[in-house]
């Protein structure tokens, strides 16, 4: 029996799981995106790295390295792209599509000024710093998108892989940046007072990033993790970044550990890439289990479905399922007494409980990932209220929060609330308070 | 110039906007749904006051209202009937539809027992409670397509709107269900103590419920719900209520003042059918003046970005906006100087903040509705788990609230999660912990 002819209650139970299905669907595709960006991050660390290495030392000797690593990021640069461009933009209806399509507006035009500032980099015109600045911009902006397509996935399993998997990105980032941090200390031989604090704050940022990521990876990304964490390419970088807090102006080291501490690092980044790698298979493996189970579930659910409105066919009004009213009047006990209605019943209550399920677990989840966010944001508010560095507004947060015994995510809450109420009070943001 | 001819930066900001004032028209048609369940659900409250008024009394001088009742019930079906027919169950791809349609499927089949129930009462053979519970299951089931309406919407404003409606239609609810209970204490001429703690319970509840109401409601709302809450109706309930409390087995009143109590709360109910009434036309209104704003929103949008775009005309690559890479390399400061790509980042920042404001005011907005659930949800496992009636469950969650002195909301969730861990330990689900 096609779908149209059933009886209006099971055509909507039908409806409600289809709508599961179609979440999925949609769900499959964006971890193919998160995949795709995932590559292109990796590429564009390394291009940052190699671009950085270059303007630092002005050796034309990483010219040659340089070139190999942005034809390959571009090169990966256009399957996103194509992935962006397959995003029908016109059908999308759901709300919450609004942020990532902003985000990938944001990205898209990053993307669009990678030319231009190759090209600089190539002629020694920025320094350092600003290129690095640059790709880390564009790269904090495919981050977004990732942040943004795990807040919206809609099948807790996979929410939770795509919480591991933005950590974990966003850990790798961060020991992108220590990286190049690192590069500019040594290559100039000692590391100021900032430069101390900057890779300290990178260094607890990863920190936190890799403990969300254990709590919510499986097994045996979380063991893959470790093994890189006890590997002797991690002992040496830890080594050197003793050696790095302890120089100063006055205690310089050889420059040429810079080289070394850039090579130790790219194979540290490196061998993250393979726990991405294991991440993005997982995702895949993952939605395409959960599209085939649904799809079974939708087609057990459509004979199970068809079976019981086959029973009501005698009725004289198929669309009211009118059949229950007459049986109803045998079992006055609790007003649904057939077999029919109670089946109907158990199988809407099931359902029901199974939606109510899936909608705690997501929350729960994307609670962590809001957490992240909120910290951010607090950090954005100190820096531009009070002209901090994201150091020092850092510093600021935790200080409070130890100072209150407060979690930090709430007092990055409260701090968020009483900036927002603040900018109720003037004049043009009053639309939360139209109603 | 037309969408698809815009570079892609600009194509994606234009969709994010798109999403938005779809979500809006979406938005519009879910309120004109509840302000049909908010008739329907009143139409099935006389009918259900007047069924069991039939009932109890046995007087078939009541048989002509409750067929007029009963005829006005199944007009009013009919139309949210229609409006459920109306909605495309086929196109709708957010999964969080599916928590929507599994409650309609709920209330179409509880409308297919409607005929049943109404032949069974003609024949006085359901007690004066079954029939009642029949008829508030149903209403049950209404209200919680409202829930799920005002849980979904994406504007703020709006959701404060729904947050208040379904907050008012459920504490009219219980002021029905409050009559039932006195009909059947007072037509008896005492109330058990059972009974006088369902009143209790009863009242209680309308109290939570008109507080949220006053805390989301425009003031015009709020002023109207305060005039019939100080009106001598009221007054006359109140000294009611008090009569009824007084009584006992050995302490009985003149079974005479349940037509006094059922007339006087028939009225009280039905002003507060004009707050509702209110809510409602302020809810059409506030759609259709978010729509005709988000519309504007995007034609301006649409005119200033393809005037943007015409400015990006001389380049080779319409599509990836290249003139940026061209003019970068004359601002090395911040590697974006030029006027156009300046403008372009002003409008995705805008856009992000408000798109972050929103989500942020959605939240808590949804936060005070999810609390709601959260306690009947404990309520009802208190009732399963220990096999306590509705008052008991609550009044132990009331008391364990006090006791550690935390808010009733928090209380739930601790037990809620609690049963989570413990169901999480038994073989059957283990879906949260797949990944």
């Amino acid at each position: 029996m096609p779908d149209t002819a059933m009886p209006a209650t099971l055509r909507f139970m039908l409806a409600a799981r289809r709508c599961e299905l179609q979440g999925l669907e949609s769900l499959s595709f964006t971890c193919q995106l998160v995949t795709r960006i995932s590559q292109l991050v990796h590429q564009l660390q390394k291009e940052r790295g190699y671009s950085n290495i270059y303007l630092g030392n002005q050796a034309s000797h990483y010219l040659h390295q340089l070139d190999a690593h942005s034809a390959e990021s571009a090169a990966v640069e256009r399957q996103v792209h194509e992935c962006f461009m397959a995003m029908d933009t016109a059908q999308a209806n759901a709300a919450d599509r609004a942020r990532l399509f902003n985000r990938i507006a944001y990205v898209l035009h990053g993307l669009d000024e990678l030319p231009g500032l190759r090209r600089r980099i190539r002629e020694l015109e920025p320094a350092p710093r600003q290129a690095t600045q640059a790709f880390t911009r564009l790269i904090g902006g495919l981050l977004a998108v990732v942040f943004e397509a795990a807040d919206t996935a809609v099948d807790p399993s996979i929410t939770r892989l795509l919480v591991a998997m933005f950590n974990f990105m966003q850990g790798k980032e961060l020991a992108g940046q220590e990286r190049a941090a690192g590069v500019e200390g040594f290559s100039r031989g000692h590391f100021d007072g900032e430069l101390q604090e900057r890779l300290q704050h990178l260094e607890e940022g990863q920190e936190r990033c890799f403990d969300v990521f254990s709590e919510f990876a499986d097994g045996e990304a979380v063991a893959l993790w470790q093994q890189i964490h006890s590997s002797d390419t991690v002992a040496q970088v830890i080594s050197l970044r003793g050696i790095a807090k302890r120089t100063s102006a006055n205690a310089t080291v050889d420059p040429g550990l810079c080289e070394l501490w850039f090579e130790l690092n790219t194979r540290r980044i490196d061998a993250m890439k393979e726990v991405e790698n294991h991440l993005a298979t997982r995702l895949l493996e993952h939605c395409r289990s959960s599209i085939a189970e649904a799809h079974a579930d939708l087609d057990n659910h459509r004979t199970l479905l068809g079976r019981l409105a086959q029973m009501d066919v005698g009725s004289d009004q198929a669309l009211l399922f009118s059949v229950h009213s007459s049986t109803l009047d045998s079992a006055p006990q609790d007003s649904v007494g057939n077999h029919l209605a109670r089946s109907v019943l158990d199988l809407l209550h099931e359902q029901n409980q199974r939606l109510q399920r899936v909608s705690d677990e997501l929350k729960e989840t994307r609670e962590t990932l809001n957490e992240r966010k909120l910290i951010e944001r607090a950090k954005k508010l100190l820096m531009n209220d009070y002209r901090l560095s994201e150091e020092d507004a850092y510093a600021r947060l935790r200080q409070s929060a130890m100072e209150r015994s407060m979690r930090l995510v709430d007092v990055a809450q409260s701090l968020l609330a009483f900036a927002a109420r603040k900018s109720q009070n003037t004049p043009h943001s009053d639309r939360g308070k139209r109603a």
